[in-house]
């Protein structure tokens, strides 16, 4: 069975050294966040995620969910208990706000920590996970009294949150939305439709569970302009405030799936259900997006987790499997074979894993990092230049960062050989686990519009210059130094290509806006490499400062230095591949008549 | 539930149009394979292929196999009656030679014939596809006694084959075989030992199972050079050469895995088995050579064949389902929302898919023409032209085909959505059974190592400077025509980059054998590139040769160009990536130290 420990050295470097969170005391929300804090919290959620969500993760996907004749669903053995020790460890309220009984940590934290949940067991890590995309679009749009109401069960993962966006007839286009929300004499309404690919729609942990609902109210408009966001309790409320009264919400079902067997994604049925409007009547949409960029980070987070936890197997299995010799002459004479480290193609993916996994670490800590400063940062401009590379990164952190961890995965599994395709050895369950990623909270592709579409033209393309004017600063100062020439040099012809494409894209995208579509993965992708490029330069020169120093973990910075240049020889060639692709324009993608694409 | 209908059109298209095979009538097994015989295999097979394999597709991943309490394992329903239809039909027999019974067909029309099987049914094609290696072994190097025994009902799929090599602590390095082999009075041998992973090593769907076993006899020298292979049946044969007595060798265990759930993963235990020797003593491993790249090319079309269903499947999905709007205004104003053939980045994954499986089929029916050339070509000069070619492109096929083969299942499952992670619609089967394709019969890493470390430099690069002969001399011809002058300017510049690549290896590889071991997966990659890419120029030629001589097919020859030029875009560009990566080098690959890969 495949094991796990926090990769909290890292995620430590990344927070203390790279973004140095602990210069920020004069920040809200950061007083707290000490270097000691930091630490403590990193080490005793690590601990928490590999003792106690790890040893559940195969048996969570072997056993599943279960479905009962009268609707309630059973998790996996473990997880009731497991969510119990997580709420009351408080691994749920970290980055919450105190004022709903949230510990007020900085995101930067939470985020760290959910990676480790989610590499440890990411079927138990969505059951409270999803609750923190809840949490945030309450908090954004919810009325005072919705707030009170709910949010303080909620932060403290009493009761858990859910999403309901899919219909049968409509997923990305929601639009297509049928689901119905009636008035009531008493201010709620009455919803009724049926919701699929509901995860967490249904289970045994938790005293409540309470959905996020987008429904129509009579004569709104069509399409997404008349689309309206509920909160749908299981069970309402009684006056003292606990559940009480079953709500006319049932899971009709739990799916079959690929991977995440352990969470239940249910097919959730709603018969006149009593639900209450979130924000703006037709406006559902804005608030639902709140709750979604939040949860498209941490789906870009679990395609990391993935990876990790995928990689660390992989280590493990190298170190110790003996095939073969070195091609340069046994490196263990007196063994029958060496281990796999000594092979390069080993090397390669385990190098890939690590140039990955760690490049998008900073990644994904640093828009943790640009969410606390989205709300926290001292001046309205800082604010807003937090909020612009935020969202420019989403999509990126989101499409990218599962594409890779689902890459990543996969050649861990490689490295197992045969045995890697066993279920028992769980290197399997990774590649499958993984895969989900890259299709929920908007496929890749939508992604890809997302970056293409909306992102880059927003404002003027305010959050794209700002991006490259980050590039260049970080580039300027690395370049500088001559260790880190090699990396530099490579990241700055990458992020030509991205500058190039870019411009490609504000000529050849408005004339045809086909153009953009048909470029958009590619340049979702080359986005990327320059923003992992971009944080391989901040710890490269993290780790150059250390050494410089006199650090007594050399190795740890040595580590560093070594796979900022692997990322720079062998991920950043394909900025160049991707710009060519992108640039042939839509014409032969499109050009295919309907009528010829069946066989026979 | 998916479907599958066999591209039948596209194979007669290779087999009769590019490959020509009805011009070389004069040649032995050659001359019964007119067009017309060649259209009605396809028909038929395909006829088959559809209607009895595919349906059982689903179940038999949904059922799996079961081992009973006496050792013998039972298939999922249906798959007896389907062996049974199979074997009396003769789909097993084409290409086997007539001295045992076999059809004496080219081998091309067999390799076409595998891809449909594997298409509709991987799990149970895989049971007559190992017996076919078996046979071939046999035929190399099996005395005329063996050859007599076992090889009429093999070819007659009346029994099965199989290969055993691979042990508990012996996956890629042959050379840890322990699987003993005692010389008995009778002049056979009593096999000893522990087989892992064997596919098809028990079921229910044949008389007899003939074992191929690699085991050392007593003495045998250490490592590969002491390994003997052997014919291992599980019954022996009484004196009318019927099965009779059980023989010592049982399934001990069926393996959980990620797919192919219908094909019995074994566990062998050999007690004593008897066992006869074929060919020499210690020569085994070249004999079992001859099994496992016959095996290799039939893995490549598992590849091929499991990104082809997927492929269909996903177009009938982007046909139907409706989600959100053309970028370019709504397509069917009446609809609610446009099909996703709309979208320009499903048009990528689908076009993608099918530069692929076009150019792959066309790569693989080459392979099966090369074969026969090998076998069947009128001068020696010319047998071991195709040879060397053959040579060098399996471990191209195998490894390159699989890759491939399992992003494109992947991206087929994408195009379904969250649709795509569900069980029921069997888009997630089409990944899992693809993803062993880049394991077995030798991981990709290894395949990488055999074409760069065995394959460049055999003869004096003999076969590559072929490879590059037959690029030039199709590139010049595809040049002179205007129509293809984008797709061949494209694929000049992708074999530059082969080209250089294949200097710097030869420059580099030599002074450290670890950087051919750095690069190997890269040239493996970019030489599929170039491959493909061959296939795509002599498609295209042909392609406009029919339309100049005004074929009443046109929409099909006009896919063929734009699915050509396509390719020409979208695939080539990645060539300089891939030459730029590998040219980095070993020392990056190579410099971390072993203590510094596991993470805390």
């Amino acid at each position: 069975m495949p094991s796990f420990v926090a990769p909290s050295r890292d995620s430590r470097f990344i927070i203390n050294e790279v973004l140095r969170i602990g210069d920020l005391a004069n920040l809200p929300g950061f007083e707290g966040a000490s270097a000691d804090i930091v630490d403590a919290v990193i080490e005793e959620a690590g601990r928490f995620a590999s003792e106690v969500l790890a040893p559940l993760n195969a048996p969570g996907d072997q056993q599943g969910c279960s479905r009962q004749q009268d609707g309630s669903v059973t998790t996996p053995a473990g997880f009731k208990e497991a969510h119990r020790q997580f709420r009351e460890s408080g691994w749920g309220t970290l980055s919450a706000p105190e004022q709903f009984g949230g510990q007020g940590l900085p995101h930067v934290l939470g985020f760290a920590v959910e990676e480790f949940l989610s590499s440890a067991n990411m079927a138990f890590a969505m059951y409270p996970g999803l609750t923190g995309g809840a949490v945030n679009a309450l908090l954004a749009k919810g009325s005072p009294e919705l707030q009170q109401t709910w949010l303080p069960k909620m932060v403290a993962n009493q009761w858990l949150g859910t999403m309901n966006l899919t219909e049968p007839q409509c997923g990305t286009d929601l639009g297509l939305i049928r689901t119905k929300a009636e008035p009531q004499a008493d201010g709620s309404f009455a919803i009724t439709g049926t919701k699929i690919f509901i995860s967490a729609g249904e289970h045994d942990l938790a005293e409540n569970i309470i959905h996020l609902v987008l429904a129509r109210t009579p004569d709104a408009p069509e399409g997404t302009k008349g689309i309206s966001l509920f909160v749908v309790p299981k069970f309402l409320l009684g006056d003292d405030g606990n559940p009480g009264e079953r709500n006319a919400v049932m899971c009709g079902a739990i799916e079959r799936k690929m991977g995440i067997h352990a969470n239940a994604t249910c097919v959730m049925n709603y018969d006149g259900a009593k639900g209450w409007l979130v924000g703006e009547e037709n406006k559902g949409l804005a608030a639902m997006f709140i709750m979604m960029n939040s949860a498209r980070l941490g789906v870009g987070i679990q395609g990391l987790a993935q990876a990790e936890a995928a990689y660390q197997n992989g280590v493990a299995y190298a170190l110790d499997r003996r095939q073969g010799r070195a091609l340069t002459g046994p490196a263990d004479p007196a063994e029958k074979a060496d281990t796999l480290m000594v092979h390069p193609d080993v090397r390669r993916m385990l190098m890939d894993a690590r140039a990955f996994t760690e490049g998008m670490r900073a990644l994904s800590l640093w828009a943790g990092f640009l969410v606390d400063l989205t709300h926290k940062a001292a001046s309205e401009e800082e604010r807003v230049a937090a909020d612009d590379l935020l969202g420019l990164l989403t999509p990126v952190i989101k499409g990218y960062g599962t594409d890779l961890g689902y890459k990543v995965a996969t050649d861990m599994q490689q490295i197992w050989g045969g045995h890697g395709y066993i279920v028992e050895n769980g290197m399997e369950q990774f590649v499958r686990d993984a895969r989900i990623a890259m299709i929920y909270e908007g496929a890749n592709g939508v992604q890809a519009m997302d970056l293409v579409g909306r992102k880059l033209a927003k404002d003027g393309g305010r959050a794209v210059q700002a991006f490259f004017a980050e590039v260049e600063k970080e580039w300027a100062a690395a370049n500088k130094d001559e260790r880190l020439a090699g990396l530099a040099g490579s990241f700055a012809k990458a992020n030509g290509e991205l500058q190039t494409a870019t411009m490609w894209l504000m000529e050849n995208g408005l004339a045809n806006p086909d153009n953009a579509g048909a470029a958009a993965y590619d340049y979702m992708h080359l986005t990327g490499i320059v923003a992992l490029g971009l944080m391989w330069l901040r710890m490269a020169r993290t780790a150059t400062a250390a050494i410089d120093a006199g650090s007594d973990e050399k190795p740890f910075y040595e580590a560093k230095l070594i796979t900022a240049r692997y990322f720079g020889e062998r991920f950043t060639p394909e900025a160049g591949a991707l710009r060519r692709k992108l640039e042939a324009g839509a014409e032969a993608v499109m050009a295919l008549p309907e009528g010829s694409f069946a066989r026979g």
